[in-house]
């Protein structure tokens, strides 16, 4: 089984992908198709010989991108197709061959990520419509923390919020964690007992981590849980929506896109979501406003 | 300085006094005049033979109120009068002597604290109609935590929700933390220097306590955030408000609702907010719903 692997992350307007090789040593081939169904469509990513492309795809739709993809694979067509999808709710504990079941479940879940699931769903009709041989595996954000014990899955919410609407903490980024938990554990030569990881990018979470099982994670049913991220706010009073209603008059759309777009370090410094400008701001003596 | 203080807890429709001698042996006379405004209005309390009274007061507003209670002191007149003001935003650091200017600042910081700050104001407009002679002292709930470094208080929100609405961390049961650790150091013989204070009421808060300082405190702009409360759901997840609102409708009125009256304990256990009962009832074995 030395035939790489497609991986893909796909949005409603875009498709990251990588073709990843058992051989470590093999180049990998990357990009992103962005801007689906517009005329800015476009794919760009690195070549073999790590050399950029930015190629027009006008009016591209999903599966016209995966076909452009597939052009720029030099022939190294991959034995599976993985798929990144964010929601498994409580259904998937793990990673899932896709049949029909494994997608109605998908779309079941829908209603905890109404971004992110439907956009998977099109990528996996899209990737059988290119790669209609293919095995095709539904990797979630969520399962890795689906071991974790209800006093900190639950929130303290009426009953059948949890039992009818499956309203409780879920945690994202489970692949991050539970590799590396299980890496550093390699590593340190101290196994797998107890780790705390983080994954520190635009988006963040903590977790803990006790025999390759999750036991806690800052993410809870959506991603705008936790620590302070780039735009997200992370953890604030959940009286602070009201709040801003009944003093400013906000609607709720706008408090949600302010907490998801313009908080964090964006909201913070007034300047960027990006920890390096902000130190480098800092280190040329404009420090972000909140600072001074 | 003998004489006794009163001290005075003023609701929008309710009081609640205690009479305090500066000598602890002395009897305490306290009750609550509650349903203020309509006609089962009504004054409760204790005289300092310890036996209980309860007088129907139709009609009477706060000021009827007040003479009412003062016709239950038995002659022992107070030399002043404490009040509890809920918000004293960044204003107030520390208790404060009542002129127009204290009562001005409290009214600016009303918008913090939209249901109570007024009916404090209230209570002190009240009190200066039947005991016009006397000194009156606001005492705050949030005042104790002002010492807190902006790493506690902030939150990740942008700039100007801070610098013009003053939207921040201000935390609560500030005298409560304040007297909890002062005292915790003198029983302990090890005085002042760093404690974790829990308040565990109805409403609940942690503070961590250094030198007599507050450092930080779980509640936040609100009494809604942190700890689990008897009905109130402490931390939840920011993206929670959007999801019940997309997903079941609920309006953002119903929500703060259901987090502040329907969470908590009695969200949890779909019985009670009062600790004692649930545990009775798990020890009958018939454990509260979730726990099943």
């Amino acid at each position: 089984m030395n035939a790489p692997v497609l991986v893909i992350n796909c949005g409603s307007s875009s498709i990251k992908y990588a073709l990843i090789d058992s051989d470590p040593q093999a180049p990998r081939l990357e990009g992103i198709a962005e801007r689906l169904g517009s005329e800015e469509a476009r794919l760009k990513g690195k070549n073999s010989a790590g050399e950029r492309f930015s190629q027009p795809l006008p009016g591209a739709d999903h599966t016209q991108a995966l076909n452009a993809i597939l052009e720029r694979m030099e022939g190294r067509l991959p034995a599976a197709v993985g798929h990144r999808i964010v929601h498994g709710g409580e259904h998937f504990t793990q990673a899932a061959l896709i049949d029909d079941s494994v997608m109605a479940a998908i779309q079941t879940t829908a209603a905890l990520a109404p971004l992110h699931n439907p956009a998977n769903l099109a990528g996996i009709a899209a990737t059988q419509n290119v790669f209609p041989e293919l095995p095709q595996v539904a990797v979630f954000d969520t399962a890795f923390h689906q071991t974790m014990p209800p006093r900190a899955y639950r929130y303290a919410l009426p009953e059948n919020l949890y039992a009818e609407h499956g309203i409780r903490r879920y945690g994202f980024h489970g692949t991050s964690h539970a590799y590396v938990s299980q890496r550093a554990g390699e590593l340190s030569n101290r196994g797998t007992g107890g780790w705390l990881t983080a994954h520190l990018g635009n988006g963040c979470s903590t977790s803990a981590v006790w025999n390759n099982q999750s036991q806690d994670t800052s993410m809870g049913l959506t991603p705008l849980e936790g620590l302070v991220m780039g735009t997200r706010s992370g953890d604030v009073d959940p009286g602070l929506h009201a709040h801003l209603h009944r003093q400013l008059g906000w609607s709720l759309d706008k408090i949600d896109d302010v907490l998801n777009k313009e908080s964090g370090l964006l909201g913070l410094s007034g300047l960027t979501n990006d920890m390096r400008e902000i130190e480098e701001a800092a280190e040329q003596g404009t420090p972000p406003h909140s600072w001074r």
